[in-house]
C-alpha cells in the first residue's frame, strides 16, 4: 500500500508533571519531531491530535486548533478520541490524509495530562473509557476489568500470576536505559508477587503508572518525501483499526481480544506482510495481562501460548521477538492520549538505530509493529513500520 | 474530485430531551440514515462520530465504539472533536476514508446531549470550546465572544442590531414547517430588539438555543455506489477544513473569519466550482452575527456586504440565495456535535426534494453548501454537495 514516510518523531519525558500544560508538552514533542524532520511549522498542512480527558484535566475542549497554535501554525487541526487508543487512531486518520494526497506534511500525535487530577480524579477520568451505564455504575474500574480478563485467560489456558510477573520484570528492565521513561526501577518477580493486590489476580506492579507526556510524528506523502529527500529511513506501510463491543458483558469470550485481531489482519494485509515477518513490537501493556492478550490477538503467538513468552525469554531484549523494548506502557509510562504515537516513535527509532535500545534490534530486522488499544480493546489500531532505505 | 455519495441521511428531532441517552439518539439518526439508504448495520465498514461534551454530560468517553454498538455493529469507530464543528470534521475525515478506497460504507454524524446539564452546566461545558487559560479565565463566554465579533464588524463596516434581527426573523420563519426544529415560533424584528440583552449588542433572540439531538449520513465510495445503485441523488463533491488561532486576542481582525475562508477555498477548489454556483447554503449561525461573518468568509458576499442580506430579502426563502432554509442553528437548534451532520442532511434533502422547505429551492439549483464552525471559528469545515443524477 502507499507508504506514509515518517520524517521525524519526538516525545517529551513521561512522568508526573502537574505544573506543565498540555499545549506546552505537545509543542515540545511536535517541534522536536519537526526539527528531527528538518521542517518547520510553516510546512505543516494538517494536525491530527489524540487526547482523552483534557476536557476534565484542563477544562479544555477544541484542543486541535489550540495545540496547532502552540506549534506555531493555524493549519486545520482536529482532536481524535478513542480512549487509550486516541493517538493510534489519530495517526491512522493522518496516514489516510497523506495517502489520499490531501496533505503532504502532517503532524500526528497526542498528549495526556493527568497527574494534576489526583489519583481519585484520574481513576474517575479513566473510567470514562468504559460504558458508564453498564460497567462503571456497576463498579467496574480498569484494574478490575483487566483482572476479569486475566481470570478468564487463566480459566481458558491455565497459568498464574507468576507468568504475568515476568512481563512486568521484562518491561521494567527495558526501561532502565530509556531516559524518557516514567519508571526506571529494576524489579524482580518476587517484588511483583509481593506488591499490594489491586484487583486479584493483579497487583500494583501488574499495572502501568498514570503519566503525563506527549508524543508526535511527522508524516509525509510519497511525492513530498521524494522531492525533499525524506524518502529514506522508516515508513508506515500498513494501518489497521478494529472494534469490539464496549461493555465486557456483551463479549463472547474474555480470553481473546478480537478488536486487536481485526486491526492486525487489516494492517498486515495493507502492508502485504505476514506476522512472522515482524521483528520487534510495541504493544499495549496497560496491565501485564494486556501484553499477553495483545501478542495473541496480533497473531504473533497462538491463543494460549503467549503467557509464558516473557518467562521463557522469547520477548526479552535478547529473545527472538523483543516486545516493548521502550519499557512499554508498564515502565515507559502511559500518558493516555500520547501512547499510540509514542509507540510509533519508539518503533521508528528502534529500527533506525537511534533508540537507547536499538542495540537489541538484530541487523536483519526491517519490520516493526505498534499496537494501541482503547478501554478493554473496544478499539485498537495496528501500524506496520518498515525500513525503506 | 472523487465523489462521496450520500446514500442516506437521518436526524432526530432537536429539542430538550434530558431523559434520552446519547447512544439512543445517535442510534435513531444512524439507523434512519441506513434505512434511508436501503442498507443495514452489517454493511457498515466504519463509523466517524462527532461529539463535544459527552465526557461531562454523560460521564462517557470512548463513544466511538459505544455508538457503533448502538447501531448494531463493532465496525471500527472513532470520536472526532472540534467543538461545534465536531461532526463537520468527522464527515470530512469520513469522506477521505471513502475516497481513499479504505471503506465502502461509512456512517458519519454526531450527537450532543446538554439539556441534562442545566444552563450553568451547559454554559460551563460550552466554554471549553474557547482557550481556558487566556479567554475563559478572563471571563469570556460565547455570547460575549460573539458580541465582540459583532462590535468589531459594526466598527469596520457599519450597521446595527436591527440588521442582525432580520437574520433571526428569517431563520425562525424557515423553521416553522420543520417538524424536527427546536424553536417553531414566529418572531418579529421588534421581538428581537426588545428581548433581554445577553451581551451587548446581542440579545436573547440573537442566540441559538441549547439543544439535544443527533444526525447522521451514510457515505458510499463511488465503486460501491455504482454496484448497488446508490450513485444517484446527491454527493459530496468538495470538502475543506480551515483553522485559526484559538484565542481572539491573537487575531489580526475580529471582523473576518479566515478559518471559514480557508475551508471554503479548499472546498470550492476540491469540487471545481466557484462561489456563484452555490444555490442554497446552510451556515453556522450560532449567533445572528455568525451568519453574516459566514456568508462573507464563504465568498458568497464581499466583506461588509452580508449584514443587510436578510433585511433586503436576498437570503430569505424567496430570495436569490436561500440561507438556512432548515431554520439554522438559530431555530432548528444546535446540538453541538450533531450540527455539522444535520446541515449536510438538510442540504441533501433540500436538493433531493424531500425536505419540508424543498419547494423554496429553484429547479435549476444543483449545488448546495454546508458550513460548520468551532468556537469563534478556530476551526471550520465547508462541504459542497451536488445533484449527480
Amino acid at each position: 500500500m502507499t507508504k506514509a514516510f515518517i520524517a521525524g518523531s519526538g516525545t517529551t519525558a513521561f512522568g508526573s508533571f502537574p505544573d506543565r500544560t498540555g499545549r506546552d508538552m505537545f509543542a515540545e514533542a511536535g517541534l522536536a519531531a519537526l526539527d528531527d524532520a528538518g521542517l518547520t511549522s510553516a510546512d505543516v498542512d494538517e494536525v491530527f491530535y489524540g487526547n482523552f480527558v483534557g476536557t476534565l484535566s484542563e477544562r479544555q475542549g477544541h484542543q486541535g486548533p489550540l495545540v496547532a497554535e502552540a506549534l506555531g501554525t493555524t493549519a486545520p487541526a482536529r482532536r481524535v478520541e478513542s480512549a487509550c487508543a486516541s493517538s493510534g487512531v489519530a495517526i491512522r486518520d493522518a496516514v489516510r490524509a497523506v495517502r489520499a494526497g490531501d496533505a503532504d506534511v502532517v503532524v500526528a500525535g497526542g498528549m495526556e495530562r493527568m497527574s494534576n487530577m489526583g489519583t481519585a480524579g484520574a481513576t474517575d477520568g479513566l473510567a470514562r473509557a468504559a460504558d458508564d451505564l453498564f460497567e462503571v455504575r456497576a463498579g467496574v474500574t480498569f484494574p478490575a476489568a483487566y483482572a476479569l480478563l486475566a481470570r478468564a485467560y487463566f480459566d481458558a489456558y491455565g497459568g498464574d500470576r507468576t507468568d504475568l510477573a515476568h512481563v512486568a520484570v521484562k518491561n521494567h528492565e527495558n526501561a532502565l536505559v530509556n531516559d524518557h521513561a516514567h519508571l526506571r526501577q529494576e524489579i524482580t518477580v518476587d517484588d511483583v508477587l509481593e506488591a499490594p493486590e489491586i484487583a486479584a489476580p493483579l497487583g500494583l506492579y501488574d499495572a502501568c503508572p498514570i503519566s503525563d507526556g506527549a508524543a508526535a510524528v511527522v508524516l509525509c506523502s510519497p511525492s513530498y518525501a521524494a522531492e525533499h529527500g525524506l524518502d529514506s529511513g522508516v515508513a508506515i506501510t500498513g494501518s489497521g483499526h478494529g472494534g469490539d463491543t464496549m461493555a465486557l458483558q456483551d463479549r463472547q469470550s474474555l480470553a481473546k481480544t478480537p478488536g486487536t485481531r481485526e486491526a492486525a489482519e487489516a494492517a498486515y494485509d495493507d502492508a502485504g506482510i505476514t506476522p512472522d515477518e515482524v521483528g520487534i513490537a510495541e504493544v499495549h501493556d496497560c496491565f501485564t495481562i494486556a501484553e499477553v492478550l495483545a501478542l495473541e490477538g496480533l497473531g504473533l503467538y497462538s491463543y494460549g501460548e503467549a503467557l509464558g513468552a516473557a518467562r521463557r525469554g522469547e520477548t526479552r531484549r535478547d529473545g527472538a521477538l523483543p516486545v516493548n523494548l521502550s519499557g512499554g506502557l508498564k515502565a515507559k509510562g502511559h500518558p493516555v492520549g500520547a501512547t499510540g504515537a509514542a509507540q510509533i516513535a519508539a518503533v521508528r527509532t528502534l529500527l533506525e538505530g537511534t533508540h537507547p535500545q536499538s542495540d537489541a534490534v538484530d541487523d536483519d530486522v526491517t519490520v516493526g509493529l505498534a499496537h494501541n488499544a482503547g478501554g478493554t480493546v473496544a478499539s485498537a489500531t495496528v501500524h506496520v513500520l518498515e525500513v525503506v532505505a
